[in-house]
């Protein structure tokens, strides 16, 4: 009898055994072979702890342990970011996307990307012009799916760097005779300052910086001169939809901001030549593409290029069309990168909006309310945290302040006595009463932000009373 | 009796079931996270089969079953690239260092990069003007290992493309004084022709292309004229080493090939301005580095990428970072990447060298022989396969042709009619009885252009006979 029991316990291990050794693991993942040592890599690296406040890069200073140090946020130090500078600056300055970084990890998954050493070794792609066929498809479905532009039987470049393709449409636009007079190259103030001091360093027999469009009206102009007009709309830094105001056939349309995140899409945009940047759809430095109408402007568009830097990085390309692949797949969805970029940037715009509202030192723009497609077309305004633009339309970009107090002739000046670092009106041929806080920075960023804000109102609040 | 072997045997299962769950998987590699799924996708596109006549990319066209198709060398197609075009034309033209492929699949393990979604989403890296520090230190240490160049006290510039920083240089070497006259951009002949296109296309009023340094020999020029000089060594296409002519202090030394696959290294190059291109030495486009000497001309360098590019990608940084990791922790070994080329390189080049040797049609540069520093430090100068620059030296990146027999005037032409597309050496104002062939592209390439060759030798045998 205890000869039995002993078998039939034997035996039903014999079985639970089996059961764990063939039947439970009869699916084991498939064993990885040399993408798993870059993998494993990759994720050693992620897993290293920087306090919220940093994050260590695969390519960052190893310390001792042979693991990449944490690269700490501003105003942040020590071995794991974990301690807080006591007099450091707000920095509020450039237009760097960083806030995109915790959507990105959120689909680390689906947006990581392993390059292997032989990956598109040569100087040609598979697609025109050094663009691969995916990545050129890609950019039409995106747009497309956001509705902000139109495509179809248009001409699509792409540009290494956020600059490039700028200086490449302004000469691609420009008089290529050389018995013409030079291209004049305009904008209207406030405009993007790098307009300027890109076409004055580049400047050719065939273009050169014209001014502001408002000098214009106060000159006396040849009728032969041949425009170049830049149009940013959303306009950066104020954030108001802009036309062109010369009539002239040749202008650039940036829209780098007119994405979801930033501004209400209304009408796919139709315009000849189009720009678009990927660094501030989602975050990442060093991509633009343009979208062209007229086959000869491409044409010299990209034997601009070829000329400059011979194409962009495969590298480049290959996570450009991940990352918009992530984009298009999770659109109207949890995971969907417009509306986690509204939902971000109109929280921080709430919060500056009330402690600026809170005196009468500071104003902020606002633009009347406008119907957004992609937002409106997906789900019902309702307020909350639900993506809404039927109520008041805020920007959320860039802060665009004004200091109304009589004293604060100098905004930016203003500002940096309370250790706030802005990007003055004066740069953008503004009013020096107007400057830029960038709020796309990191949450780190924004937060000290608010925290340099609140004794410059609470002061002022006593000043003036 | 019967039930004590059935319980012996069910206790020796158990056992055995036991050493196999617990003891012999005692160590599982530890499973993938978020990176594992693009490890997965990597591994399965490098598996797809393109009978070695081509290639699958991660951002290839898919096909119905949703895996990139193969993209087929020169003269293949086929779903597999497995079938050869009949009457297609061999292709030496460019210099798509495409050799270097099957040298990165054997390092597929090594070489492989995780790109997070989140990897360095910033405009700014931990370095300077854009280079991470890492980057920068192994830049440094590639070119001590080589033998090929002093870095120290000097400043490295990273710059996007092959092209971007032949130009940033030119820029930074000409005058900043308005008023002084444009500086004269010149090269010997034969000479890149890149040169010269992209100062024609981008002259401005500080600089503009002043032709060959033969031509101002014959010309009267005024002693005020700054001269930029471009001295290419070994030179593009002949191969041979080159020194400037002027004795002008704005010199940019080109030393794309100054790498063991292409040269013999001498003493490292200790210039002022001196160029580098990743593409020639590991075969990936798309990046550049200067090493500078003058912190002014750095600045003035770094200043023109700034407004030209705003940087360069950071994938980029990364996927090079981790390349010239290889590079320098294979050196002297099995997987040694100059050994690599240059074996590879010297085999094309005797193969083609003997056929070219068998007819009187054409003929080879030769160059006298020089010692190796790379090589000769590390193994003894032995015959056979492996490297020894101490016999009789040739180039082995392009065949410099010179057609010898007389109704050949123009060699590209007569190898054209053969079937052979090489590069004019009118291209490089050279004569045009000379014509450039790249061995440095797929083996297919150079298989298909001993083929064609062959008829062109025999052919001309009889003609001549």
């Amino acid at each position: 009898m205890k000869l039995q029991l002993a078998l039939f316990s034997s035996l039903f291990l014999n079985a639970y055994f089996y059961f764990c050794l063939f039947l439970h693991h009869h699916q084991p993942p498939p064993s990885l072979g040399w993408a798993g040592s870059a993998a494993r890599e990759a994720e050693a690296v992620a897993a290293i702890d920087c306090s919220g406040h940093g994050r260590a890069f695969l390519d960052g200073v190893l310390d001792g342990g042979g693991l990449p140090v944490c690269e700490c946020n501003k105003c942040y130090y020590g071995s794991d970011c974990s301690r807080l500078l006591h007099d450091c600056a707000a920095d509020a300055d450039s237009g760097d996307a960083l806030f995109f970084e915790a959507y990105w990890q959120q689909q680390a998954a689906s947006s990581a990307v392993v390059v292997s050493g032989w990956h598109r070794m040569s100087y040609f792609t598979d697609g025109k012009d050094d663009l691969t066929i995916e990545l050129e498809k890609h950019i039409r479905i995106l747009h497309q799916a956001v509705g902000n532009a139109v495509t179809d039987g248009k001409f699509i470049v792409f540009g290494a760097g956020s600059a490039q393709l700028i200086n490449a449409l302004v000469y691609a636009l420009s008089p290529s005779n050389a018995s013409s007079s030079p291209a004049s190259v305009v904008a209207s103030a406030p405009y993007y300052p790098f307009y300027k001091e890109q076409t004055n360093q580049f400047e050719t027999r065939a273009y050169g910086w014209g001014g502001t469009t408002s000098d214009l009206a106060n000159a006396s102009v040849s009728s032969a001169t041949n425009f170049i007009e830049f149009v940013t709309s959303p306009n950066n830094p104020d954030g108001l939809f802009k036309q062109p105001v010369l009539g002239t056939s040749a202008v650039i349309f940036d829209y780098a901001y007119y994405w979801p995140q930033y501004s209400p899409i209304l009408d796919p945009a139709d315009e000849d030549v189009m720009l678009f940047s990927i660094s501030k759809i989602s975050g990442h430095a060093g991509s633009r593409w343009a979208v062209i109408k007229d086959e000869g402007v491409y044409e010299r568009t990209t034997n601009y290029l070829s000329l400059n830097t011979m194409g962009v990085s495969r590298d480049t390309h290959l996570r450009a069309l991940k990352l918009i692949k992530v984009m298009i797949a999770e659109k109207g969805g949890e995971g969907d990168i417009f509306e986690f970029g509204y939902r971000t940037l109109k929280a921080r715009w709430s919060k500056l909006h009330e402690l600026v509202s809170s005196s009468s030192r500071f104003s902020l723009q606002q633009h009347s309310a406008q119907y957004c497609n992609y937002f409106g077309a997906i789900r019902d305004p309702s307020p909350g945290n639900a993506p809404s633009r039927t109520n008041e339309e805020e920007d959320h970009t860039y802060a665009w302040l004004k200091c109304e107090w009589k004293e604060d002739e100098d905004c930016h000046e203003a500002l940096r006595k309370g250790s706030i670092i802005s990007r003055a009106g004066a740069r953008f041929e503004a009013d020096s009463r107007y400057t830029r806080l960038s709020l796309i920075k990191t949450q780190d960023d924004f937060d000290l932000l608010l925290k340099r804000m609140q004794p410059l109102v609470s002061r002022e609040e006593m000043a003036s009373s």
